[in-house]
């Protein structure tokens, strides 16, 4: 923790943002434990994922039957349990916030945050199979969609929204924050989707080169696409999306990717998402104080490192 | 709609309970889609399963990657987004509901349920796994376990004890209620157990003896094995839980446990259960045609045909 977060006393807190607070965390961690499942992940945060968990634990106590089968289905259940939970956990924070007002428009914040990030989820595993049969010329425009609904408003948007509702937020303050949040949840993504592929698995705790063995169909892939030369199409159409993919054949789509631009690019929208948010906030009508904060968080994501 | 259902116009009945109403339907809905990824159900209710469907959309469009992934993802995600849309009813319904404790005690109550009935999907998908290794002896007391969980307190105790709790019941109606509900579950969940491994697959909407493909461990299966010969029993070991069983080894199976009385004691449990029920709603401080009511419906769980 740094000395800028350190700012709030811990017993300064009230009860309620702390379950609020949770409960996000809670609903996160459920939809991690489900995208692992569906993207057959092996590794999250550097530790075993919760399918491949109950699958060893099958193993171990040499149970009947198949250990992945068992695997899924309880990590299904517990992905269930926690979405429960995150649910429960939020009623109670909402409960004591003083505000009824307040405490509506975050839940409705909240509501509207877990259709949007399930429904990008699907938009997401959707592209990975389908994008073959859909306009080439429209790739980009779809990939930034998966993005606006999986990331930009799941993963930085709505929490601003929904914390800034709890504190009693006026509807221009909200819109700000919204305005700020949408550019910069990009801009995270196209980070985040950059590491993927050039990412180091020390830092990111995936192994390197995850998105193409798993055939992701960000931005960047279909900037890369749009330069590539009709041989360079040709590779990446056979090895991105083969999860047996070895190092050799990580390294080759990872030059071929290099050399057409399209890292030049991603960085140049990361550049123009993080100008427009940070206009946005300039613009918007919040205090000093959470403008410094919110600052600091542009700088973060600019600054994540390969 | 039979003649006793439809004594309450619908224009009576107020727009909260509609909504409340729904809101169990869509969470049972969730589970359900849930439940087939996990048993690897073809069909429900005689209909395709959402897994198979999405898995038949893949296949239709020869999308990229293999079609059963996809069908399990995008099913895991439906499940996710009905359990969200669950919840939005319920609030939605409770908001409307002139007695704020009754809603909030209703609120509790389906938080409590969400939470067992995914906890008693655990244990059964663990005690289909994991049964070898843990004694013998209590397989009959485990397997009732899971019904308890899964069935009794979900399907009737849990939905009753809402209603009534909605429309403002005394803590000795609810408990009146819960007297009544959890052994007509538990008998409920005995009848289907029957029609599991014995039932005709244009009634149940299930291929018939798919209890058996999926090695479900229930009270039935317990007291089969208790009742089995060592050549029986290997019997049982070899073919119960192997998905390919074919008709003739379902016919063998059936005839294996009938032979040995397991059918004729669970006929005789799920009497005495329903006994209980009866006398407990006799004993119920509620009015008579609420009585009337769950006398029917305690008909209808005798009743329900192979």
């Amino acid at each position: 923790m740094d000395s800028a977060e350190a700012e709030i006393p811990v017993d300064m807190v009230p009860p309620w943002l702390v379950s609020t607070a949770s409960a996000l965390e809670i609903f996160h961690a459920a939809a991690l434990v489900h995208d692992d499942i569906i993207d057959n992940s092996d590794t999250r945060r550097g530790a075993a994922s919760a399918h491949r968990l109950f699958e060893a634990m099958h193993a171990t106590h040499q149970w009947a039957g198949a250990p992945a089968g068992y695997g899924s289905a309880a990590a299904i259940l517990l992905g269930d349990l926690m979405l429960g939970w995150s649910d429960e956990l939020l009623d109670e924070g909402l409960d004591a916030v003083p505000d009824r007002r307040s405490a509506r428009r975050a839940r409705l914040e909240f509501n509207r945050m877990r259709t949007e990030v399930t429904v990008g989820q699907y938009l997401d595993i959707l592209e990975e199979r389908a994008w073959l049969t859909q306009p080439e010329s429209e790739l980009q425009e779809r990939a930034l969609r998966v993005i606006v609904y999986k990331s930009a408003k799941y993963s930085v948007q709505a929490p601003l929204v929904i914390g800034a509702a709890l504190c009693g937020a006026t509807t221009e303050q909200l819109d700000g924050l919204r305005s700020f949040g949408l550019p910069l949840g990009i801009a995270y993504q196209l980070r985040d989707d950059l590491l993927g592929v050039f990412g180091d698995a020390e830092v990111t705790g995936k192994p390197s080169g995850d998105d193409l063995r798993e055939g992701k169909r960000t931005v960047l892939m279909a900037l890369a696409r749009e330069a590539a030369s009709a041989s360079e199409l040709q590779l990446l159409d056979t090895l991105v999306g083969d999860p047996e993919l070895d190092s050799a054949q990580v390294a080759l789509l990872q030059h071929t990717i290099q050399a057409g631009g399209a890292v030049e690019q991603v960085e140049r929208l990361i550049d123009d998402y993080v100008r427009e948010a940070t206009q946005a906030l300039d613009a918007a009508p919040i205090g000093s104080t959470a403008k410094a904060k919110l600052g600091q968080l542009t700088e973060t994501v600019i600054r994540r490192a390969y």
